[in-house]
């Protein structure tokens, strides 16, 4: 089917016909796809089939350049809709209409349940609900940024719409003005449960006009005339209000076409029989070659259908300019230490049309730093409100379209609140730079809700994701120019105090000038034999001490500091274990589940058994400064001390 | 101040004299517990302070018994307003306020930064923006299903109004007719970088109304007689529609009543200087005492006023009934089994006019079985649409109110999604139940999207909450009822597929009959003194085929169950190792954070190194059946035996 790119006013009696064929093919490979895998969602994808098929046949989008910029971008946030998606695109030639029959659905192939961007035409791996509409957001926000006229189609479901942080989104899109953001809303009025109506009634014009939006109502979402109509009117802006996104609530029906699936909520997520498929089939007038299929799909086992990666993209080159130097005698924080350097990416990168470093917040300017960079390059930063589920989410899609973009915030709201959408980040491939304040107990005086002491786990458990965390101002300047470069999505955790400089064994400073940090080294602050001591943050100065407390006691201590806790210098524990008589890991984090148990999986996977000790929170803060919330947990001088001599055998 | 009860139906020069003097001493004393503590916030606190005066001075609640049932639930979700609330708790007597001067944000106190349920008067612990009208509607829904005719006001800041979890509360609440619910809106248009206006703009009356509330307006919030009559009104349901709940939107003034912190959004979060704080008291009339306290205060270090844990709770005494059999040759899933239980539970404790086992569902009621719960006991069951971030929150307010709530979904949405949710729930010490299906690989062909392969980590970082996975249905639906009973917070994952049932050495169920579940207890499936497998779950089966495998070769496998992930069975780990020739971890988990992290911990801690292998996941999965995705990441018993063989030495 050709791209019409909106250009006839109206569907003639032409492009119906051909629209009618490829929707009869689409219906025919989509109901081949589930019954084939015995698998899938039916129901949505016939709902959204006639908004699909108008998308990619108008839309400014290449089969044969998927990437070619400038582009359109159409990304489906119902991502379980994907046999539609794979039936349009195949049709649409963006990949032979065999490579889904023959792996929908099948482990080690791109053709996943939910859509991923492995496959060709695919703008962003959804499946968890609400999450699309942000990285349209952010799609919108890049192409904007761009000075590209090109549009967003985000294609969403109507049960989707409960989720809250779609009120999130919008609200971003409104306040900066993405007018070239169109939603669309497959309005079934059915969800896996039942009626909409019955399992969480909601009103979805009154919901989206509230928020700002252009509403467009389209009362027959499967008539092509129609409903062309709208999207044509909203991809040209003929809108209500031009500056403004629109949405287009397209009422349609659940397992359109298909008579047997058509209003049963049933066939959301459940496939057609074979046999059903095969009736199906002759309906349409299409070949039945589903014996066939099934023969040839049934042995191929696991993979064999394309890269189950996205296509790789590439780095965006960044100048990174000369650290910062802080003088022994500075007292701040690591924080302010990240705003200059951001600072400084500023004003080194984004002084052409097109910033190259971009900022996101949530109404914590100021606590994160990030004022100097506004004012440097006030185009660059994004106030997003108190929406971190919405902001983390299209900060990861923007990153993968040639920005390098920071969201700060503190820990508790990027680490614990969008623990989900770092995740959905790194299914992505994208390359957020999450720089999170106030973390451990260090978060001021404002008690446990605030303290995130779980960063160590959660970012473990994202197979892409490195994550640093700087000893003082020095080695965040280091750190934070490190991760603008690096290829890779990166969370750099700090506290909230004021730290030293931390000096080397000539009293300069550890981390300044020329000190590289290296991603996946420890850095070894003090040599000794007898005992290790493994830490890192605030609680530096704290070992730093109880080392020199020892060291008066005749018990060299080694001391490390894990800046770079994902990856983790196996070599230096390693080392450790070896040379020295035990092992004492300090944390500002939850002990169970921080360095220690990092430390304690790298002891066991060499089977080596040490004396090993872990300080660390061992329950919930309670309201106060650093310094007493640390006393109130053991983790003090004193404390180290004791766990030392205990190692050293005194 | 005396209680009004709202009786008055205007507040005559009398009533209006009291609350002026009681307003003049609160003000005093918010700024004083700032200004001594140099933390904290005093802007929302002054503009909230003539809502929580009169809420406080009206609603049903007693300060000398601030538990007592049945009683109306003020709940303060903005608890960064804690110097208000504390000034009008001791205000009102429920305690006195010497113990809020000289403890405000002091480490080891309960007069946090934000509010917490251990200082008498206070519903809930909050902090973390827009979860807590998630925990008020769930209050209010306690108080509904319990057949009391209180009120729930839940007070919010308007910054907060941008968090989306808040459009899903308010949907919750209109669905289930909570006309019980009054949501209090301080609307002082600023929040901590600015204008509302400028950091995200937001049409409130409309969305609030959009969502199907009763929308009050006042337009003088710090006017006693005008906020009086508005608020009266909404608890008595004089409102457009009785039968929905009500939002009094108000508008206020952020430092109202001190004049250098008028609408100065600086004052958000912002400290008075001491000076200032004393210009304030000669201003209001009130005792300059400044010097006083803060010489009484100073030496106080760490602790010392109250308890900071909330007030015990009545256990809910449950019938657990007898234990379900599954014969050796049944074929079904554990969420089948823990649908079975669920409706033993239900039968067996909803006959009364209260329910005491609830479950929520989010649009996932078939693919959790909960169907036989909802049939058993339909006004115990609530559909809560795709709305997660809510119900966890609502959920674990439920599970302090003398209920015992479950909730299910899938592993990703309950844990990954709402993991800041479980971790407030675990603060506020709730005992919510949420039995998670479709957890790791084992998810049917839906993708990585899909795939919750961290929940062990994640679970682990929460101090109260204890994990379990059970092995077959038996032990499945012994899990479900020892959960139940348990007085903690309780998470169950489950895989997705149908499971055999476990057989011991003499070929009958291992977990059937008298079989007791024991947290913090593992299982002996096999005896060996060879090497040991620790695994759990849908790897059970594949775990036991290697065993078997390698017994015919001579090996003999120790087979350990660890239904017990959290609390782990430490003694079962440490007798393995020093027992067998080496261990070997097999989950159907991120490979770096789970079983074989906790083993590892288990092993450094007690210094033994020892030959140790962990097979898991070691990447995203793909999208296919279970078998396929373990064959993709080498979880096979050939995976097993090939380990095993390497660690024996063979």
């Amino acid at each position: 089917m050709q791209n019409y790119r909106f250009a006839p006013e109206t569907l003639g009696a032409q492009e119906l016909a051909e629209l009618d064929g490829a929707w009869r093919r689409c219906v025919g490979n989509l109901l081949r796809m589930t019954a084939l895998a015995q698998s899938g969602h039916p129901g949505g994808s016939l709902s959204t089939l006639h908004a699909l098929l108008l998308a990619f046949g108008n839309f400014a989008v290449d089969p044969r350049d998927p990437l070619a910029e400038p582009r359109d971008r159409i990304l489906v946030s119902h991502g379980h809709i994907s046999p539609g998606v794979y039936a349009v695109l195949a049709e649409q030639g963006f990949f032979p209409i065999e490579d889904a029959l023959l792996s929908f659905r099948r482990a080690g192939t791109p053709f996943s349940g939910h859509v991923e961007t492995a496959v060709p035409g695919v703008a962003w791996n959804t499946g968890n609900l609400g999450q699309g509409i942000s990285a349209g957001v952010g799609q919108a926000l890049a192409c904007k940024l761009k000075g590209h006229d090109s549009r967003t189609l985000v294609l969403m479901g109507d049960g989707e719409q409960q989720k809250g942080q779609i009120a999130e989104a919008r609200r971003f899109a409104v306040k900066f003005g993405l007018n070239r953001l169109i939603v669309f809303v497959d309005w079934n009025r059915l969800q896996i449960s039942g009626r909409i109506e019955e399992v969480m009634p909601q009103d979805l014009p009154a919901e989206w006009t509230a928020a700002g939006f252009n509403v467009e109502i389209v009362e027959q979402g499967n008539d092509f005339a129609e409903l062309y109509r709208v999207l044509r009117a909203a991809y040209r802006g003929e809108v209500l209000d031009p500056s403004r996104p629109t949405v287009v609530l397209a009422r349609t029906t659940m397992g359109y076409g298909v008579p047997f699936m058509e209003n049963q909520h049933g066939y959301h997520g459940n496939p057609p029989s074979l046999a059903q498929a095969r009736e199906m089939l002759a309906h349409l007038g299409l070949p039945d070659d589903l014996a066939e299929l099934q023969a040839r799909r049934q042995p191929l086992g696991i993979g064999g259908a394309g890269p189950r990666h996205a296509p790789p993209r590439p780095p965006v080159e960044l100048e990174l300019g000369t650290p910062r130097d802080y003088a022994p005698e500075t007292r701040t924080d690591c924080r302010s230490a990240y705003g200059n350097a951001m600072e400084d990416l500023a004003r080194l990168n984004n002084q052409g049309p097109v910033p190259k470093v971009l900022a996101f917040c949530c109404d914590l300017e100021t606590s994160v730093k990030l004022e100097k960079f506004h004012a440097a390059s006030p185009g660059a930063y994004f106030e997003s409100g108190i929406q971190e589920h919405h902001t983390a989410a299209m900060t990861s899609a923007v990153s993968r379209e040639g920005f390098v973009p920071f969201f700060s915030t503190f820990g508790v709201f990027g680490v614990d609140e969008t623990h989900n959408q770092n995740r959905l980040a790194d299914i992505n491939e994208a390359t957020p730079k999450l720089v999170l304040t106030h973390c451990g107990l260090d978060v001021g005086e404002d008690g446990p809700t605030h303290q995130c002491i779980d960063f160590i786990p959660l970012v473990s458990s994202l197979f892409g994701f490195e994550l640093y965390y700087p000893g003082d101002p020095n080695q965040c300047d280091r750190i934070i120019r490190t991760a603008a470069a690096r290829q890779k999505p990166v969370m750099v955790c700090m506290g909230r105090s004021k730290v030293p400089v931390l000096l080397d064994a000539q009293a300069a400073p550890a981390f300044g000038g020329d000190y590289r940090f290296v991603p996946g080294r420890a850095d070894v602050l003090r040599a000794g034999r007898d005992v290790t001591v493994l830490t890192f943050g605030p609680l530096l100065p704290v070992a730093d001490a109880a080392c020199r407390q020892l060291a008066t006691e005749g018990i060299e201590a080694r001391l490390l500091n894990m800046a770079s806790l994902v990856p983790l210098d196996r070599d230096a524990v390693l080392a450790a274990a070896r040379e020295t008589k035990g092992l004492i890991t300090v944390e500002d984090h939850n002990v169970r589940t921080g360095l220690g148990s990092l430390v304690a999986g790298v002891l066991a996977d060499a089977g080596l058994g040490v004396p090993f000790v872990r300080l660390g929170v061992t329950d919930y803060g309670s309201s106060g400064p650093a310094a007493q919330l640390y006393a109130e947990q053991g983790l003090t001088a004193a404390g180290i001390v004791a766990a030392a001599k205990k190692l050293a055998g005194r």
